[in-house]
């Protein structure tokens, strides 16, 4: 194995130009995508029934044991179980609008209009999300302590 | 414009005895409540039921208006809605996990148990919430765009 | 009560037009809100003595209720109490900053300047925060004891 | 599929036992846990070359996919690779520490000192999160665009 | 400099006993500091008025140049300036709650006891800390636009 | 005790102009900068062997003690020590990605493709830090007791 102390120097030396630039980043398409990264995107597009695949799966691309484990992770644990589909959308908007993730807002907020969230559902929604923020800092400040009822 | 500075002291002068204990944490029993804040408690009882009230509004007890304005907030958007109570609480708990808040969690896993979680939905909520946790983080690491589609 | 339940699909079916919109995030103007909503617009220009209404208003208006009980929950809070005007805005600006809120950090830092913070003031204002934010990860960091002094 | 809808009732009846309890939160030891966990807590000490397993692994054997789940995951990603092991723990740290997770410090810490963190090493680690978490407030509190040389 | 590298090893060997314990972590009392860490320690004590230093000094001084480093970053931001003492304690407060630090909620809260904070100017911290924590959310969940107003 | 409510003005009164501005948050050229600055500025070129300044320092410049006091922070936290300089902007990588810091992001990426990061490294990195995130939330929704072996 090569250790982390081996691969770079403290002095700025010349870097070869993958180090430099932040081509990581950057999506990549069907198109340019190798055969093991297009099977991860068809089973992807097959899942969900549609004909492209958004950018989170695209940028992962570039290391592709991330974007099979993350597909992997993503199908067991979103697919069906005992929650519905909506519901699973609502606890990760959750966690994201709480994180402030602007990425996983948008992206799983769509998910949840294409199954089905009404507006109203939606407001209800962000009321819930804010409402358990400004409750929660309270039981921290006021250090509160667990209910024996609770236990 | 008068400073702040100006408005206080520096040096340690002696305090008034009420402002030296840490009384305002100290839960407020129902025998020892004021007629304005056991009208409270009345109501979240009647509310919920049941026949205790939980220490997070005891200890907002200590300044009545706050006690007052956070129940009609929790009846407002915990009460019935176009997302049925055990959703709510899913939602809740992401929030206070996610945030950390351990009297948030132990409170509000009591109301979803209340409500019927069944374990394998506990277990299914608490992946969401990693899993969430974690792919948020993707997508801030790695800068991503929101995608067309999702706007 | 309408149930989530009954409200949505699994499989992907044509949804109804206003799902499918972001259209609850669009800021409603006062020509175009409801008397109710202005209702509500009216007060803030009031209380506020200005002639105009922020996005986090005019956003929250698609579901009034919301809009109504954020706003008597905002006058409630930051009106006038022990603690001074410009006092309320830097706890304001501290949460805000701490969750990295580019809005509220924004619409608060107008606020402040508003109220008459002054450069060096709102300069100690940052330094506190970035050191508050350093100390409390020292503290969980070396999983400190509270000491008895502090109880 | 079962939906969460079928599962619950608004009106509280007497629950069954097991949604009552607190069980699914109470570590499984290797003596009570089924064949498909003994399986698992068998890889994780051969991996780790100790005879125990902690407690994080014994609550998620409460539900056996997940516990499963999360090990493959661990060990992909923990396991080695182009970061060194003890690198990867203090990346770890870093990410326990910004989210206050006092099980997570402890676990990790622990981890750290078997690959032989050094006090010196541990106390830059807890220096460099102070600072991170100090910078980064004030990078959010100043609201500074990204300088062109570091796209 | 030594690396990294250098000082630990992937396969568990037998660890030097300081590595073993957690001592990094027990308080140092003043009889059993250096003379470098007593004259931090005395600064602190002359400085406050007082006769005792607090658990986040004292497990800092298990490396001397952070416990400098720290002290003399606290007393030149928290020191006299043009935000008054219990206003910056006040700060301190919103940025430990939001951060869910206890330590730091129980030191800077007696802090804000001995400035003279009163009961009411505490339910009033807690109140703002606590709306702003929720409309923080509602920002981000609804991704608002910053006003022209605002910039 | 005086209050704070006595140092304000509830009514907004004309502002000079100083505090209306922004002026705060725009960076100051080295062409525009006071001696006092340009020192530091110059300290910061030498030591990182570069002709520019990136935005954190020439915004943190208007407020020439916060600039100076963070600076020699910087120098101590991040120079030399016991941890190899690409492991520190990795464990500061962590900390900003874990808050959301998009500017700290981008330069402490580009510190690290600097310090010779290879872009193998760097999806390690992520992936770490998205577990890590994944399984923090696991501890704490689960409320794990921390196991005796890790005390």
């Amino acid at each position: 194995m090569l250790t982390l102390h081996e691969s770079h120097r403290w002095i700025d030396t010349a870097m070869p130009e993958e180090t430099k630039s932040r081509a990581t980043q950057a999506p990549i398409d069907y198109a340019d995508a190798s055969p093991e990264v297009r099977a991860v995107y068809d089973d992807i597009m097959t899942y969900r029934k549609t004909d492209w695949v958004n950018n989170y799966w695209k940028v992962l691309a570039h290391h592709p044991p991330t974007l099979r484990r993350m597909w992997a992770n993503f199908k067991e644990v979103m697919g069906p179980g005992t929650l519905d589909p909506l519901t699973k959308e609502l606890i990760y908007m959750a966690v994201s609008v709480t994180n402030g993730c602007r990425y996983c807002i948008a992206s799983h907020g769509a998910a949840a209009r294409k199954k089905g969230i009404t507006p109203a559902q939606h407001a209800e929604l962000v009321a819930i999300i804010g409402l358990a923020n400004e409750t929660n800092r309270h039981a921290v400040a006021l250090d509160l302590e667990v209910d024996e009822q609770f236990k």
